[in-house]
């Protein structure tokens, strides 16, 4: 069905709606040059060479000036897309950018669906389907860890690797296929030590991807951390010191505010995701009191929780209820002793003693004086990352490809166990086709217009 | 000062900020295109040709990868500012558009000011600066009406209409001047009557420029109007009766969605601005018995009142009173008889006979049904623009240009006054010149560092 469609010349924003000095409108598709030319006064643009660009004026169909604009063209197949492209570099007014659509969507231009100009650079061969996915990857990036990892993806790293699997395994398939072809003669083309042998090391390639796969996940959605504890412990304090750098370094370069500042925090590239427990920051006394389930759930699925009590005050039992709950809720505990500033006798001992914090998970601050506070960021970072990011290992963030990875290893476990039982040929052959099938859906060599759409909708238009 | 910063090379990001497929960061300045060229890997960019489009990678100092980028290159003088320009068209993630911008400030250029780009393109006298104006106009524009407005000064108009005005001033005062020179001699190489005429005919091209600016006020920033009238007249349904269409043609075109959705109501090509004046809205009885003064100023700023009434209820005196503060304080009155649908008795002669209404301005409709809703529109425009939009007339929409305008025009009775009374030739040339100076302001033949600097502070960054 998509491919149906490519002979239709479509039409997009490729810019975000908005104030600002220029706009980009983007047509691609077998007519439009020709199309923009009708539209478009300056250069001849069906004589224009790729790569260059016009200055002119676009009109509407009553010769009526809309804009005077800079028209790039791309020849296919010199384009992203790989077919011919126009790109109108206009003033950003949204009056303009909607007369200028409806000038083409009213004559023979389609609006562009989501993702289509990335759908079409896949069926056209710019890309494979993984680094098409890494392009919105990319877009949505906003860490340099997150951003490392689309890149990486985008330029193929993640695609070679699993491409190189497969062709071993295709070798082999292929080899058996012909021993069926021979039926009932008994031939055996394929070594079954080597096929063994091949089968346990593509496994063990596929079980390190998905194993990175979590940390993927954590680079690219951030740590999910939680910020408990009572609400006159000091929990806004060290938020506004734990944030405070970031937000100045955002809003230092005017135009490029984020979209929504989140209260992320950016620790050696990787985002941490403070997230607002509403029935923790609120609660009157103590988690155990609130014990909203909801609260629980949010804090069951953190990665981290940082927990903040007032060290100037003497420990309630409600304290040590709640470490217990969160101790066995939770992977990662730090337990912050703040006000520190207030020369408290801290006892580290009784924490140690009940087992419910060891040493290093213990860091008394003083989120006032900014005592520790890198410390404490070292130490989120340490807990969840250290040693873990690693510049040559290939890390999986994408769910599908977790799946797919995951189904390609069953199979050829199934593989492994059919050969052990002596199944008959044909079997082991479909087994080894069922894994090379989900190798082959995560660089799209394998696909269907069910899962491109799905992959597709959710770019944004003008993609 | 301006033109001291002319050598610095500077850079912004060109294109809204917010979710996108791509942005674009632009470079201008002597060094741009050597500044660029170090940092981008793909085709040398200082042996690239003016208007070409190259492929390549954007890295860092230390050699990572930011983005794969498409490199714009303009030469001087064949770009917008008339210097060296580099657009990079980049993945639109605020991530990678910091890190760009960042690389580049590290490394000798500077962040753009607002309006730097367009500032620059005045001052190497590539448009003029009530051209400049209008690109900000341009981008602001969101009607038809607005949009031309902008487009025609953009392109030149009004500011030739304004040079011709001086242009031929300026032979007379050159005379004058002469005149002058020959001190006690008494020549005169300036024909006072030919003076006279041509200072008249200026003054009253002058005049009907100041006059234009009512219309290009009201083209420019939409025509103020209230809708008032008891909670339960209708005026909900009527707003929304008015509005539905608008919205519906806005949200057709996904990724063209307008910053605000204001209550505008775009009637041929010219925007009404409905007002909230939530005194009169929420108001439980009349606007009499709330007296809000703020609701009273709002009213007064308004250049149309449209007063709603429920048919079916008992007219009660509080409704003559308002129509007779209003009539008082407001330009246009349309006063609507609503419900219609429910067939009450509506005696249009009470209203006429109180003198409070004319016939043309009483309008009976139905919100709910629709009745007339598309004639109170054709009533809207036509009682503010009727026979006043002429494709020929020059209309000055800028309060600047007005200033300016009216102190030219001063200064020319002035020199009518004075040959009147006979002055010396001295304060003829000294108020010809005065006019010289406040026309010149217009276009920027005469501008100061204040002037530009307040101008273009408005514009955004990247323009």
């Amino acid at each position: 069905m998509f491919r149906n469609t490519l002979s239709d010349t479509i039409i997009a924003l490729a810019t975000p709606p908005g104030k600002g000095a220029i706009a980009v409108i983007r047509l691609a598709g077998n007519d439009a040059i020709s199309i923009a030319d009708r539209f478009f006064f300056g250069k001849n643009l069906t004589k224009a060479k790729g790569n260059t660009i016009h200055y002119g004026k676009i009109k509407d169909e009553k010769g009526k000036i809309i804009d005077e604009v800079l028209c790039s063209v791309f020849k296919a197949p010199k384009s992203y897309t790989k077919e011919d492209i126009i790109e109108f570099s206009t003033h950003c007014s949204s009056y303009i950018i909607d007369q200028i659509l409806q000038v083409f969507l009213r004559n023979g231009v389609r609006q562009a669906n989501a993702g289509e100009f990335t759908l079409r650079a896949f069926l056209n061969g710019q890309m494979d389907l993984s680094q098409a996915e890494a392009v919105a990857d990319l877009i949505a990036s906003d860490s340099a860890a997150s951003h490392d990892l689309a890149m990486k993806q985008m330029r193929g790293g993640f695609s070679e690797e699993i491409k190189i699997l497969r062709s071993q395994l295709v070798d082999f398939a292929s080899l058996i296929e012909l021993e069926l072809d021979f039926g009932e003669e008994d031939v055996e083309f394929a070594d079954r030590t080597h096929l063994e042998e091949l089968v346990i090391k593509i496994r063990s390639v596929i079980g390190k991807l998905l194993e990175s796969f979590q940390l993927g996940n954590v680079i690219k959605n951030g740590v999910p951390t939680v910020i408990a504890g009572k609400p006159n412990a000091g929990k806004s304090t060290l938020l506004n010191k734990l944030l405070n750098e970031e937000r100045a370094i955002v809003s230092e370069i005017a135009g490029t505010t984020r979209d929504t500042i989140e209260e992320t925090l950016n620790i050696k590239g990787i985002q941490f995701r403070l997230i607002d427990t509403a029935g923790i920051r609120e609660a009157k006394d103590t988690i155990e009191r609130i014990g909203v389930e909801k609260t629980m759930e949010k804090i069951g699925n953190s990665a981290l929780i940082i927990y903040l009590f007032d060290v100037t005050e003497v420990i309630p039992d409600a304290l040590w209820n709640d470490l217990k709950i969160l101790k066995d809720n939770v992977a990662h505990l730090i337990l912050l002793a703040n006000k520190m500033d207030l020369y408290p006798t801290l006892r580290p001992e009784e924490y140690y003693k009940k087992g419910l914090i060891s040493k290093e998970n213990l860091i008394p601050i003083s989120a006032k004086n900014n005592m520790n506070i890198e410390y404490l960021k070292e130490m989120m970072y340490n807990m969840i990352l250290e040693g873990k990011i690693n510049d040559d290992q290939t890390i999986v963030s994408n769910s599908r490809h977790y799946e797919a990875l995951h189904k390609a290893s069953e199979a050829l476990q199934a593989v492994l166990d059919g050969m052990k039982i002596g199944v008959t040929n044909d079997f082991v052959a479909m087994d080894i086709r069922q894994s090379l099938y989900h190798l082959g859906e995560i660089t799209g060599e394998i696909s269907s217009d069910d899962l491109l759409g799905n992959i597709f909708g959710k770019f944004c238009i003008g993609k």
